[in-house]
């Protein structure tokens, strides 16, 4: 109990601290006039965004709030209280939360970002830092009460699941419908205004800039909050799970509340770890970089420690804390091999560039192959991590690896949040014609905010790795199959592999054509604009930004629908029709390929971007020459690769899993379709 | 023992038909001088490059033999007689063979092709088709004897996987030693000739073209024929292995022999399916394109009816009718399903065209969207075929649908075979400056060979996936896990499973990198002669073609060897590491995965080249347009995906699975490492 209300009091620390942060953040110089017109038209615009994602997300969440009350509660379970139903309708709206929570902080801190750069660097850096804090630090805090809460109250972890339900399915849709958002808007916005009209990046006479910068909010703030809001629930969850359904203690137990202890911990660790990150005026790009790193790696020492004092305070099984490490480990080695081949700095990334020398073609052939090979590294990492954590505590270690992973969310997710903060005051900065020592600011910040997202990304694939499986096992328990096991050589585990290996294709397909498809109608619109307003290219006729932020909104809305749905049908209608162990297979199957194209993904992207970069130096003819020409190009198919469909698939895992977690009483019930036969 | 003598016996008969057809298509004219001399030249690069990587090869194959003959015959097995090891040794030669003996006729067919092609379309079809159809028939002639031959004498399926081994070794080294030459020639020579000297495609003042022809000979004829070599014999393998180790009969049983009487009936239905293959002189490409799919169709219906007869007459269970016809029905289903995805005349081709209005970035997005979804029916079809032919016959059935598939290879290999023969007629009709109506005649041909290349690569992909499927049950049950089966909730399958789907990534990125290492150093050559001999570019000065066609096979054979030893080794350091579960796990796990990207690779690679194509009718602004460099560029990124990596992947699956199945007694007197902690 003294756990849980320690869990309680960290959640509440948590939110009391991103309060002042946001405070802060607030009284910061919120810049000119000229400034704030354009910081306005982009809070506006992302708030419209978000409200009406939210809006057409109530009629799903409002069936599936019905359909878990009266299939799972009350039918299946026969409780009169609709404890899975209730639990999912939290977890939506907490997650919704959290993702406002940030966008809003985020959305008012790039202006005033870009007033501290007028100022100097670590001012800026001080604020767009404090922004991502806001972010991170709410999402935990959110988190781990919402879990502790309801887990008071229902004393029971099965039904607490519908909490992980209700926060992966809107995770999904805000990574998805934001991901689209962001490089429709993107993609749309630089092919006709750097492409065609010939204008630079975030010229306020191009009438997709202001959806542009929207997308960074609505995208890469919102859209990974709820992502890793859920994922961080979901490890807690499963852990939980495995513990008092597998391990057969009480709900109470130590073992049980051992991931709400951790939870908790980190949140200490992470707070703690922001207070370290500041930098020099002076400081040069692997200074900044340290800065932020300086705040992980105190965050994660603390933590080790913290869990250390944990285990000996609580007389804990000992191979726990291993397992706790394990994880730990695994997501600062994967962080810094997504980083070396994302990285300008490293040779792949300079290979990717010398390719652009012989054309577009060489270079996408390069990035690909070198997404392909990033694999290798992130695969080894979780495959020790499992093989340690299994070995000294099964499931429930592999699950505590997960927690041990993302304790230090807080922090990891600052700095990744921050980035898109920088981003946007650097078009701020650019629109509201600053002198050029406030962009070289924004921009340095901005670089730093490439290499922690890469880093970030690597990090929530491979916690992503881990809670699924935490969760497969999980769900394995509930159905009653994890003794037994889930026989790869019965024909129905084999077809559900498949096809769980399919799923991630499929889905990434959806998602990238979605894009496709939003971004051509931003181009249309952008046409049009600069053909039919007057005066639009010497600055005297003013861009219509509303609309193309309405058309993303649009195309946004209507394209995440598909993907998201069929993340939630696919098991179900596994489990009904081939049973559970063919729907165990499929969430295997699902993992392993999804796990691959999710890092191939984010590296081959994160190249790309950073390739075109290294050529914007001067490399190889430098800008406007044809290798740059082609770098462009690179960059632009990396961009739903790695802000769209990458990202979108770790969820999708998780939902995945989580869905058959809840869903585990039904088909407990029910004679799946082949075994009528 | 009657089985066997028919088996025989169209073995026998599928080598004098192919003797018959390589008489006709030599008595063809072979054209007028200058056709001859290209012809010879095309000839001798071949056929030097073959001589080379077989030699390269040979180090590798006694290695392998005094291996397999100590390790499995002497010490494992106990015996003084070095079955395995011989077995093994017939198999790398009668790969090839095969190899050879199909690219010897290809190399003679183009030359002859094109002189025919002076007469008229049906001549020239005829001649193209009788060599591709020397390929096919010797391919399946020489494996059904072999196997048959082996398993007469040992009498035991277990040392005649050897066989098999020796077919995947090679058939991975040429898959791969060939794809790199064809594509980094092609992509090389094409960058350099088009692009920068703004001379058509096989120029004969371009150095590389001769190169960018003994590629497609070496590539697609000499690497696909081992490729199918090893699918076909593998199929036979598994199928016996299942019959007499799980069903535990005799050697000589009717379950045991019927894949040899199946193999020997498809020979017979390939023979009298290639008769109905002709067209009329003025056929359009449908027209074409049904005289080649009546060829199949009449095959596969005679083959139904044949194992009708087969199950009557030996009085078998008549669910392994329905087994074989349901891997029947599902080869034609991919078939049919790729070329939707990859032909001009469907909307996913024509959609991913209109992308090229706006950039390459669009086109290669679209493409990959693309060749995501084409994995959805294949892995139905495969999925169901699995559900039916298990639920008849448990992996037998799955085996038996696996020989099913490829019972009709003569002429399904015939009809894929003849392409690379079309497309070098093209090239010497060009080169020796043939009238226009040559050319439009050996166009129409090769475009059909795209064609029914495409509809040819689905089918080796699903024949892959249940090959795959039946080995990695023919292991399981050599290691004496396929009663308990490979349970997925166990550390070590799960990390053998990850491990497993990370491979394909990982070799598909190894061979891109290699085609683009190769065909860099093309590019260079390509360019210094430009640069270097005079009057090359008016005609009066001659390139030296031999010094590209030897670049690149010094290339190809340096690359080659990275990829080809990872696919022996990583399943035996698997199986020594972590045990034969695990293994299982890491061969299901490739499948998954490897399957996926299989299919991906070959769809949107021939859907980019038919984009190419069809923008090149002159579609939106036809050749020379923005688009069509755009589309291009598409086609490019596309060869790699569907000539080279793409078509290892099915090697690479089936390999590490009879890798695994030889060296099943090893793993079964070896502890793992994991269990001596």
């Amino acid at each position: 109990m003294v756990s849980m209300v320690i869990a309680l009091v960290a959640g509440a620390v948590a939110l009391l601290f991103a309060a002042i942060m946001t405070k802060r953040v607030l009284s910061a110089d919120a810049g000119n006039e000229a400034m704030r017109e354009i910081g306005d038209a982009i809070r506006e615009g992302s708030s419209a965004f978000l409200r009406r994602e939210y809006l057409a997300l109530v009629p799903f969440v409002v069936v599936m709030t019905i359909v878990l009350g009266v299939v799972i509660d009350l039918v299946t379970l026969g409780s009169a209280i609709p404890k899975t139903a209730i639990s999912y309708l939290a977890g939506t709206i907490c997650s919704a939360a959290a993702g406002l929570v940030g966008m809003n902080v985020a959305v008012r801190a790039n202006v005033r970002t870009a007033a501290a750069a007028m100022i100097g660097l670590n001012p800026a850096l001080r604020v767009a830092f404090s922004s991502g804090t806001v972010m991170g630090i709410t999402v935990v805090g959110i988190g781990l009460l919402g879990v502790t809460i309801l887990y008071l109250i229902w004393r029971d972890i099965t039904v607490v699941a519908g909490f992980g339900f209700g926060a992966s399915s809107i995770a999904l849709f805000a990574r998805v419908g934001g991901g689209i958002f962001t490089k429709a808007a993107d993609v749309g916005t630089d092919l006709v205004g750097k492409v065609e009209a010939g204008i630079p990046e975030d010229d306020p006479r191009n009438p997709g800039v202001i959806a542009d910068n929207v997308g960074d909010n609505v995208g890469d703030v919102a859209g990974m909050g709820a992502d890793l809001f859920e994922s961080y629930v979901g490890s807690i969850i499963s852990t939980i799970f495995l513990a008092t359904v597998v391990g057969a203690v009480a709900y109470n137990d130590n073992m049980a509340v051992l991931p709400l202890l951790l939870a908790g911990a980190g949140i200490l660790a992470s707070i703690i770890g922001t207070f370290v990150v500041r930098s020099g005026e002076q400081a040069d790009f692997g200074q900044l970089l340290w800065a932020l790193r300086r705040g992980i790696f105190v965050a994660s020492g603390l933590l080790a420690i913290f869990a250390l004092v944990i285990v000996l305070v609580m007389d804990l099984d000992f191979r726990w804390f291993w397992a706790i490490i394990s994880g730990l480990v695994a997501g600062i080695v994967i962080g810094l091999a997504t980083e070396y081949y994302t990285s300008y700095d490293y040779t792949p990334t300079k290979i990717i560039a010398e390719a652009s020398q012989t054309g577009s073609a060489t270079v996408i052939i390069s990035g690909i192959a070198t997404g392909m090979i990033s694999t290798l590294v992130p695969v080894i990492a979780i495959s020790l991590t499992i093989l340690v954590a299994f070995e000294l505590a099964g499931f429930y270690g592999v699950a505590l690896a997960g927690v041990g992973l993302l304790s230090t969310l807080g922090i990891t997710l600052a700095t990744d949040a921050y980035g898109p903060v920088a981003d946007n005051a650097g078009g701020i900065a650019e629109q509201a014609k600053l002198e050029a020592i406030v962009r070289e600011r924004t921009d340095a910040l901005d670089a730093l905010g490439n290499t922690t997202a890469a880093t970030g990304k690597g990090f929530a694939i491979g916690s992503a790795a881990l809670t699924s499986l935490a969760l497969l096992a999980a769900y394995a328990a509930a159905v009653g199959i994890l003794d037994d096991g889930i026989n790869l050589l019965k024909h129905t585990t084999l077809v559900g592999l498949l096809i769980g290996a399919m799923l991630p294709f499929l889905f990434s397909a959806f998602t990238m054509k979605a894009v496709g498809r939003a971004a051509f109608a931003i181009v249309t619109e952008v046409r049009r604009q600069f053909r039919e307003i007057p005066g639009i290219m010497d600055g005297t006729g003013k861009p219509d930004y509303a609309r193309c932020v309405d058309i993303s909104t649009r195309g946004a809305l209507r394209e995440m629908i598909l993907p998201g749905v069929m993340a939630v049908v696919a098991p179900l209608a596994m489990g009904f029709v081939l049973g559970t162990e063919a729907l165990g297979g499929l969430l295997m199957g699902a993992v392993a390929s999804g796990f691959m194209l999710a890092i191939m993904m984010a590296s081959a992207g994160g190249a790309w971007d950073n390739a075109k970069k290294y050529v914007e130096l001067g490399n190889y003819g430098g800008k406007g020459s044809e290798a740059h020409k082609a770098a462009v190009e690179g960059d632009l198919v990396g961009d739903p690769f790695k802000d769209t469909s990458g990202p979108s698939l770790n969820i999708l895992l998780k939902l995945m899993a989580i869905v058959s977690l809840v869903f585990a009483p039904v088909f407990l019930k029910v004679t799946p379709v082949i075994d009528l036969f």
